[in-house]
């Protein structure tokens, strides 16, 4: 979310706030309240029920979340939903952040992009110092929980140092670990031995050895949050005519990073493919931005360059005071949501595009073929030219677009809200007898 | 919300929550993260920058608001997204919920209503239970506040008792005092009387007495709550086809408690008339119910008899799973939103639908003139037959519906939404030189 990346984020308890620097002790976050019902109408006919039935049966079990982070990124923001709604439907859950130092954070920086492909692993002391804040975390942890789900590398060992505080040990990973640094799976495998199960996004993030403790459920959107629920037409068009979109004339988009993986050069070639047959069409490049990320800098330069002075090509980012609620609007005003990836993890910016019944256009990379089904809830393609060539077939064919937006859209309410993943959690508890 | 009220709210601190019997303490709100960067897009242009620039000449001034519940109701509801808000623009911002047992709050009940023109007042002992818990609140509270804002009458005395604790004390009325009962008010006014400023939400509100010390302040809606921020025509017909509403045809509704002064059955008439000149025409009434409000479902059951069976009218509650989000989707569906008060305090809940973009035909009464300008954002109507006219009137002529709905919404942009309100309360600040 970029300049809106805190929405529904929470600040952690007074004392926290006041001194973060005088307490060493995990920290438990502050929960909205959310409810269920509140999704009824949103969702799949017979989830909300057959999730009722589900929590009946788990009333009052004591689940923890431990989290590296309450404020950023799309462990918090499931979270902060997640949480909520398990407590709406009965069970007594919590969620703490475990404490960390700069040094602890660099650490787990280094092992978090080596899981993810980095060649750079962890050096000796950072191995070490990823332990010693786990050793600190665990000790603080109380006992008696009937599920520990712990959230990412960053807790992992916690598990092994306090085996017997929790029934059933839950290791859920966020990241892609497709192509891992083998050298760093294999130093971390030994810390995540103790869980009971393990949960993946993707079937091709289990890591060998995992045995049958491997689940793969897929994240879900949060229908209801600021950056998902679908803006009217008014809205849309009021705050992308503010951004310089001419609201008369067609726009292509595409929400992402600046990075190579993204292609935004790529997208820009497809526009101007576009361009030739429809010259009124025009393109929004859409991305959040890290000060401290200075490759990101470049390629958005890079981009800038690329698109030429092009007055219809119109790039933005957060310094341009494009937040959560811009990006909102761009997609739902767009008649072409496009997600050209090179390269992808599970990829759930698709998801969040195709929710606002806009037809998107996307890397067959990734997850994104799990989510998005060629020719029927939009399309999947590969390369500069495929993805002009759809583009165009959308917008000389509004129905088309219309069509492939709504489907897409049910595609979404099927298998993507934050209730399926409410309902396969409390599967997983169900199956593991908690 | 009904089902939804409590949207936005938060848990108090888990104390609270664990044992609400056995602490006796003002308790501090646990506050959602918003940021005022989010509101940019959508609000009137200028306005952020105007706030910044205020806010600049205030930062880290303490603010306290004392109110009686951290739920439902629109005083929580505002104080959810301005609370946020003042701390995000940089001022040193609480909110803190007064303790009550249910005696207190048995008589701040019968005040309320009483202020609101009820005939029975508190009897002494309502009076003494009234200001005992006062006493203890104010007895907790802390001191070397730039600024208290008290909340509505519940905890009004506490200025009287602690004036020292604030430099500036404030009294946030928001409830109607057009026509209060006499006795209740003159019993409270001597404890008003220290308070520095009092704001009303209209002129009409305003006591004899104030002096140079009322302020007129409208409340305001958060365009970025669930139930305000205007649905995709998808989502609102996904939702409006589960309540059984035909979307291939037009739909009149009005979304209001089941009471004389919204008059449903009048709004029935109406719709009647107006099914003479168009019989594909549809009606909704969506309101929510309390359980413990025996009047409500006598009015209820009445306008379900008035309906008569007619398989068109559509009468809708939150014991039939509409909340927020389902109001939220019939609003920015309907092809004309009615809201035929015939007595209504501000009124707020037309702000609301006119924010939706669609054409507003509302009762000429309370404060629902200063929202909607006949003719131009709506049209303002008295008595059944205008009623049905203006509908119809709206039915047969799609481009002026959509005209007086933009037009409708401009208006709130301008006027009622949350940074508005926020920039009001900085400008008093400064008036009064905090």
């Amino acid at each position: 979310m970029c300049a809106g990346l805190g929405r529904n984020m929470f600040r952690p308890t007074g004392a926290r706030m006041r001194a973060p620097g005088q307490i060493k002790m995990l920290q438990p976050v502050a929960i909205a309240q959310k409810q269920l019902a509140d999704y009824a109408s949103l969702s799949s006919r017979g989830l909300i029920e057959e999730i009722r039935a589900r929590a009946e049966r788990l009333r009052g079990k004591r689940v923890l979340h431990l989290s590296a982070t309450a404020f950023g990124g799309g462990v918090a923001e499931i979270l902060n939903t997640i949480v909520p709604l398990m407590i709406d439907v009965g069970l007594e859950c919590e969620w703490q952040v475990i404490y960390g130092r700069e040094e602890f954070f660099n650490a787990t920086k280094v092992l978090h992009n080596s899981l993810q492909g980095n060649p750079t692993t962890l050096s000796e002391e950072q191995w070490a110092t990823w332990l010693r804040y786990n050793e600190i975390n665990a000790a603080q942890l109380s006992d008696g929980w009937d599920v520990c789900i712990v959230h990412d590398p960053q807790p992992a060992a916690v598990c092994s140092l306090v085996p017997e505080n929790a029934r059933l040990w839950v290791w859920r990973c966020h990241i892609d670990l497709s192509t891992p640094n083998a050298l760093t799976l294999e130093r971390l495998l030994p810390y995540l031995t103790p869980y009971q199960a393990a949960v993946f996004h993707l079937g091709a993030y289990v890591p060998a050895g995992m045995d049958g403790r491997a689940h793969v459920i897929p994240p879900a959107i949060d229908p209801l949050a600021p950056k998902n629920m679908a803006f009217s037409l008014e809205d849309a068009v009021y705050i992308c005519g503010q951004f310089g979109i001419d609201i008369d004339r067609p726009l292509m988009c595409q929400v992402s990073r600046f990075d190579p993986w993204k292609d935004p050069l790529g997208v820009i070639d497809a526009y101007r493919i576009v361009k030739e047959s429809q010259p009124d069409v025009q393109l929004a490049l859409v991305g959040s931005m890290a000060t401290d990320d200075p490759e990101g800098w470049d390629y958005f330069n890079a981009t800038v360059a690329h698109a030429d002075g092009d007055p219809d090509i119109h790039i933005l980012n957060n310094f341009s005071s494009v937040g959560a609620i811009e990006v909102n609007a761009f997609q739902s005003y767009s008649d072409v949501l496009v997600q050209k990836s090179i390269r992808e993890g599970f990829g759930l910016t698709v998801t969040e595009a195709m929710w606002k019944g806009r037809p998107v256009v996307a890397g067959a990379v990734g997850g994104i073929p799990l989510q998005l089904s060629d020719g029927k809830s939009g399309f999947l393609v590969d390369g500069v030219g495929e993805c002009a060539e759809r583009a165009l077939e959308i917008l000389r064919d509004p129905p088309l677009g219309k069509q492939l937006g709504r489907a897409g859209k049910e595609t979404v309410r099927q298998k993507f809200l934050m209730p399926r993943l409410l309902r396969d959690w409390l599967e997983l508890f169900e199956g593991h007898e908690v």
